[in-house]
């Protein structure tokens, strides 16, 4: 048995592209369809409302096309409006990233103490919090928001002065706390990881959630069957969907895919609040 | 003569109340009509296309409000899309920050070397250049697109060590190429110009175009004989409307505009689409 219909990704920008990466690592006959809503983010410093809205756009536009799972690439959707997604999209499995990532820290950390490091809304929002403390109330969890990272790694900065000094300036809190495990959870964090790991030591493990999200979605599909043959998808099979084409998007989006995207697509912002509107007159 | 009706000003986010704090400076009796499109902010790493599409909806919303004057407070959108909207709006005078930050640095570079900083698409669109070039062609203007500053602003990190040495990252070029006059061409900026002022030394002009722009609106309106008489106006006779209220707002915002705002109101992004649905129909 087996399911040859795409899985959707979205994400606010193109930091989603690196759980699409593990996505293709795990499962190469999969086909994608990923959308990026470059026109508006990042979603990161807004309210819940905008970001459950926006969120749910994104959301509406990959269910129209036929797709057999539904990942929120997008920590800070993942935070906010997951419960919010699921109750409106019933007949196809939603995955977000922050339970797998959740899991992976719950295993990992000696100490019971983990550190949680994302956007303001993501942070505030305590899902991580919540989703660790469920497995293991035991575990002490502190959330650190890190607005710089996002903007530094678009700029490029990977591994830079500016950046070294910015990462001091938020996980300094985290190790003084005594957390031996670190969840990076902002999908634009794998690209810091090196900054991070060289400051926080080799006896502080870090968490990709993209990596973890990526075997949750293979564990699903294989229960339900629905892996694709090996030789009936990726990259070239796939589709990729952005809301704006920003300027330095294909370097950006290879930088996090570890690949060049075959091609883009232009898809207007009109098209994404219609379909809102019929979600808000369900 | 005179014409009590509000000016309308209006920005990617919160940063062009920097302009409004000049405006009642010089105008106390005049009345504010302010958006913010925080819901979408910010602009300044987006495309032409999608900047001067939504600076097209900010200003049809204000222009349904029966204002005197439109301020496009925001340099990204006056950089890109000024020409755009001004053809649109034929019955209302139309202010950007571009020209009078232009104007003040012609006058002030004795070395005929201007720095011009912004966000990348201020700073790509060139609008600066043009508008010095065409006031003295001899003038040279370097242009270096500053991503980082609106995050460091938005974090709060006015003085602080990653803030200088982003600065120095910066702006060490434009120094070297020997500019004496730097135009802090965002509105975020001037909340900077203490840490730019130090690495810059005394010897570097720093224009603030938030000010010049103000002096240009009250030029225009004292020409038209359209000034408001002295006590019709002020903050609390003036409106402030935002498409998402974002975390963290009213402290930003009372440090862009240096008092605390009185009331805002939340006006939906589908409001501002609409707007946009009845322009590109024309």
């Amino acid at each position: 048995m087996s399911d040859t219909r795409p899985i959707g990704v979205f994400d606010s920008g193109l930091g989603g592209l690196t759980v699409v990466r593990e996505l293709f690592r795990l499962m190469p006959g999969e086909r994608i369809v990923y959308l990026g809503d470059t026109a508006r983010c990042p979603y990161g410093g807004r309210s819940e409302e905008t970001i459950r809205s926006f969120g749910m756009q994104d959301a509406q536009l990959l269910m129209e096309m036929d797709i057999k799972l539904l990942v929120v690439a997008c920590n800070t959707v993942s935070s906010v409006a997951l419960d919010y997604i699921e109750r409106h999209i019933k007949e196809t499995p939603v995955v977000g990233v922050v339970l797998p990532g959740a899991r992976a820290a719950a295993l990992r950390t000696a100490e019971r103490k983990v550190g949680v490091i994302g956007t303001t809304a993501t942070i505030r929002a305590g899902a991580y919090t919540r989703a660790i403390q469920t497995l293991d109330p035991a575990i002490k969890v502190y959330g650190k928001a890190c607005p710089l990272f996002v903007p530094l790694v678009e700029e490029g900065l990977l591994d830079h002065e500016i950046t070294r000094l910015t990462v001091q300036h938020y996980l300094r809190e985290l190790l003084d706390l005594g957390a031996d495990c670190i969840i990076l959870g902002c999908t634009h964090y794998p690209l810091l990881i090196q900054t991070i790991q060289e400051f926080v030591g080799t006896r502080t493990h870090c968490v990709d959630s993209a990596l973890w999200t990526a075997k949750e979605v293979q564990n699903i599909l294989m229960a339900l069957g629905d892996l694709s043959p090996e030789k009936a998808g990726g990259l070239s099979a796939s589709r990729f969907m952005v809301t704006d084409y920003a300027p330095r998007f294909k370097e950006l989006a290879a930088a996090f895919l570890g690949a060049a995207l075959p091609s883009i697509d232009l898809v207007e912002l009109e098209k994404l609040t219609k379909v809102c509107a019929t979600v808000a007159a369900v």
